[in-house]
């Protein structure tokens, strides 16, 4: 119950600190015969990895995924699949001269309050490190969703700090986002986006921003109708991602700012005789049921914590200190949230769609 | 697995549709010895019902709360706590008319793709009669959270369509809330809300907004590292609100625009030697550790799907008709999200601070 | 977290004390369009009330199921179904004198150990009483199980004391069950069975035994391969029912007396072509699967632990005091657990069963 | 929902086939600040190890654990510990002549039945090597319950075949159940049994038996009272360990032969002044809810399934063949089982000790 695992039916738990042996995480409920090989789980393990371009941290993290168990001859046998990614960059001396300071909005004064003692080479089990199980996780939900229901998952950078893309949702495809290094398929904001973060970076600072995500081809009936709404779990699963501080889905909050009249989304038939909505405002969800439109989130990320400028703060004895952090941190995290925000949804969507087969059984 | 239950150790499991025999929720995992009578429950259930002002729907469901089990003598036993609600304004004929419709927003459509039939009687399982469970097992939770760790939960309206109010967090009092029907502490704003309300019900049109809450006193602490976050599990629970579109905590969306340097809470020593911040951005969690500030989080509810002008729709046999609803309903229902938002935000706390209990047991 | 739920897939839980307002049952998972009416809910509660013969307690609880949720039209609607059953023949009174005692072998001592505090009118939380909301959602669980996947659940009382029935598993029928009070379809043991019962109850004594449960047409590949083993779950459900001391399936503790090459089911090709096993020891279940052959399962009930002769205890106080029991009791509760294992057993196998639909869905 | 994770509070999770990278653990839920090192773990690994004698298989394993995560000088960080074991002496090749039959009494069938395929170098999941795992962690929960709780689990072989020991389970010590390898305190028949192993061994048969836990200084409060009673979850532990086809607590099975008066468990006032009971036929259980003695359990283990002598047997094809099986296998698994006994019984405790402590929060 330490919270580390996620899902109903695709079960997933998460283990490891960012200075330790490794991480790694179990996935236990995955269907047997699914066809799946080690390379695509690095497929996506390496869009996650740090030095990617100069606008991202330059650690070299070199994540390898290693499968303990679970596959056999390329396919799943049903049985749990783990899945190690050893701790090769790890520098804990960098960390040293801060083992006893609590670092501004980070976790290190939480972490304490909590456990009583924390690992202090690194973030620990806090570190966005972590993260990288949970993107070989959702390699295997995505590859499922698609071999089994056709559904495709793809998410990019909407925001950069004042920065707005201009997006639509429902024609972006996987090659615009990734044509760019800041993830964002407005190949102008997106000039601009990178020119913002190098400015940052420049100046010891950092950036937030909101990344977009969309799920095609989301068959109707997935999601639960009182607490695990389908919106309810996928703002569990992307408020659980390091520094996210916002969800929402179709309309959002703006949408707050409609009538009713306004915000409806009129059925009508579709070409294949089933109920169709004339626009996407409920976000492919109405009343925690997916409806079979487009399922559309944004998520909001502060800007990182860690920055290269001074800050006030105090130590384990309480005493007021100023901290200068060293070390190569990203001065913007949003193009490797791209493959997060991805990976939770594949996650929440598997689940999902696992739950409901085992509903749908009767004539 | 079909969703109803909520939270790990304190976990609640709600029951019943809008118009079968009554609605009700259990309770497991809350301590004995809890001082707690059935008039607290029906306090809060109170505050919930409908037909408090001409700004809400008229309907008088008179929500009555029963006790079923898990209380003896004025305190809990430590058994399931069972609270039922009778259904007794259930007017089913009014919605006859609607039975092979799928109302535009709402859940019929949702509710029959995935169980291939649904309780056409009002909502369902879908209706937000539902939520009157939650709140009375909110009741629970609110009282496990101040007898034994102070902790208080708060809310109130903060945005009704484009009227923002201005609100300091830390300064609201209940009193303030209940001094107006639409439970907005800033006396100005509320006026112009409720006027705003009663002119989209003169046009049969509805109001969305916004809800902010406040939890005062949580010990630092709680909330898991990974998964369960606490904004994460806020995130869920307040998500699966009917109506919900949207969730932030702290600096939410807004904060994605400052720069890092900008947005850290700079850490100070507080009169009790404690760390403290001296702004709040990370809205009372940094990590997903609640770090003993305000917890302040935001809800976006969109307008309500209910309208009483003439609506696009199909019908079960995939007609494309015009749907006009009659019948009594919110134009707004954001005064009344105000103590769904309590309760969730209680549910989550009141989970978080035993399941720290269970943690925290070594010297 | 109290443990009051059962189940992943088809997931109950139940509460209420003995005395409190009622019982009741909370089913969430199972799936709609299941045709149920509440007689024959009703139906299986009978045979588990008290009052049948003189075998058993002479109470007359009456237990009639109202159904609150979760049905409609007489089918299921997929949403929780919610099921109570109201106290009605309550006279804490008999209790009041032993408020202060523990009565040996009962969970009074334990329940204040946990609790702090105990609804001293009967036995509470830890009453049999509870066992009649597992038999209502058994019912459920059964029809699923007969719709679904034709399999049929049936138990009997194999042993009392030292009589010891002769009974071969595989031809026992319903009919010679409850064709006399005591459950035992061995004619002329359970004659023997009843006279020992009555003689029993003549001493102011009690009498134990064995009840046997067989589950056939049980389809291979139920049950998971590590902790949730189909025999695991067996007999954690099992065992969770009051006075159970014991549990076996197949050779069970006989089985150990026999050498491998005695022990071992040989398999041959069935006449439909699926493998099948020679003999039965394995119970129906290998490295915790089932394969196809009757599930067989004993479960060990202890003599009743009230009984009317003076017993030597405890007060609160720890003055030890001698306490003679009045009331109506069980002097041996094996024909009313006939009901209760065929209950759990249904519950196990209707989660398994649901379980495996959200496992196999893949060419 | 794979089933391959086991407790709720203190929970764990195995991975691993037979024949792949390796086997290991996630234990989430393991409070901080508990001093455990990896030599710990390795202990109780060793105990288990194959080709410790001659009674057991000649297979050296040399099961190595590995702690990839979780500890951090010496103590628990409160984050999910994962422990590791590699897979050294896999000869998979001994296995290819029988990938397409079905092993009698093994799992080879039941895994096709319900995956559609099966790793058949070894017994992949169900093979008994996934126990190393569950070992791992018990070291981990056996640690716990000493340092927090001064509990003290210990297991030994209390029959095999015919052979029954004579044992008092208050006075066995671990120096009298290691004196031996078969792991009989009782020294006389300790050495029949062994002699029995052997000569089942030269036949090429197998033997069973049963295994005895007592659980010392337990207080009283664990365990819930409906369905996750103490012995109900010890039950689902222990019966979902390989070979194991029977369960009991205090009398079990022989004490469904006494009458009530003979069987209830007289109370007295202890030297503390907490009430104790004059016999243990309870098992240290009442209610479901442990009452301060002895736990004592028993686990009824099958003749071994893999013998050197012909069966007859079945392939995937449906012909019947005749198998005689090759390679290094246990005659008699009990001497092995004891480690695992008390690792699941100390898993049960660590979750119900650490739920308690959820429970009992208010004064």
């Amino acid at each position: 119950m330490g919270g580390s695992s996620f899902g109903h039916q695709f079960r997933v738990t998460t283990f490891g600190e960012s200075h330790g042996a490794g991480i790694g995480v179990v996935v236990d409920g995955c269907p047997p015969r699914l066809a799946i090989g080690v390379e695509e789980i690095q497929h996506d393990l390496d869009r996650r990895r740090p030095g990617q371009s100069r606008l991202t941290t330059q650690r070299q993290e070199g994540d390898v995924a290693e499968v303990l168990a679970g596959l056999f001859e390329g396919v799943t046998l049903g049985t749990p699949i783990a899945i190690l990614i050893r701790n090769t960059d790890a520098v804990p001396g960098a960390y040293e001269a801060m083992k006893d300071l609590f670092r501004p909005s980070h976790a290190d004064y939480t972490t304490e309050s909590k456990y009583g003692l924390r690992d202090w080479r690194g973030g620990g089990r806090a570190s966005a490190r972590e993260t990288a199980a949970r993107v070989a996780a959702g390699a295997v939900a995505r590859k499922l969703l698609r071999a089994a229901a056709g559904v495709e998952v793809l998410a990019w950078v909407r925001q950069v700090h004042e920065i707005d893309a201009e997006i639509d949702a429902g024609g972006v495809t996987e090659e615009a986002v990734e044509a760019n290094p800041v993830r964002c398929p407005d190949r102008e904001r997106a000039s601009a986006m990178a020119a913002a973060i190098e400015e940052a970076r420049r100046h010891g600072d950092s950036l937030g921003g909101v990344v977009e995500c969309v799920a095609r081809n989301v068959p109707p009936g997935l999601g639960e109708p009182v607490f695990d709404k389908l919106e309810a779990d996928l703002a569990y699963g992307l408020m659980s991602l390091p520094a996210s501080k916002g969800f929402e889905i179709g309309s959002g909050f703006a949408g707050t700012r409609l009538t009713g009249s306004a915000h409806n989304d009129a059925f009508v038939t579709g070409p294949d005789g089933r109920p169709r909505t004339l626009t996407n405002r409920s976000g492919g969800v109405q009343g925690g049921i997916s409806n079979g439109e487009d399922v559309v989130v944004r998520v909001a990320f502060k800007p990182t914590a860690t920055i290269a400028q001074a800050q006030q703060t105090v130590d384990r004895a309480g005493a007021e200190v100023s901290l200068e952090a060293k070390g190569r941190h990203d001065p913007c995290v949003l193009p490797r949230a791209v493959p997060l925000v991805e990976a939770m949804v594949c996650l929440v969507l598997a689940d999902h769609w696992l739950r409901q087969r085992a509903v749908d059984v009767l004539p």
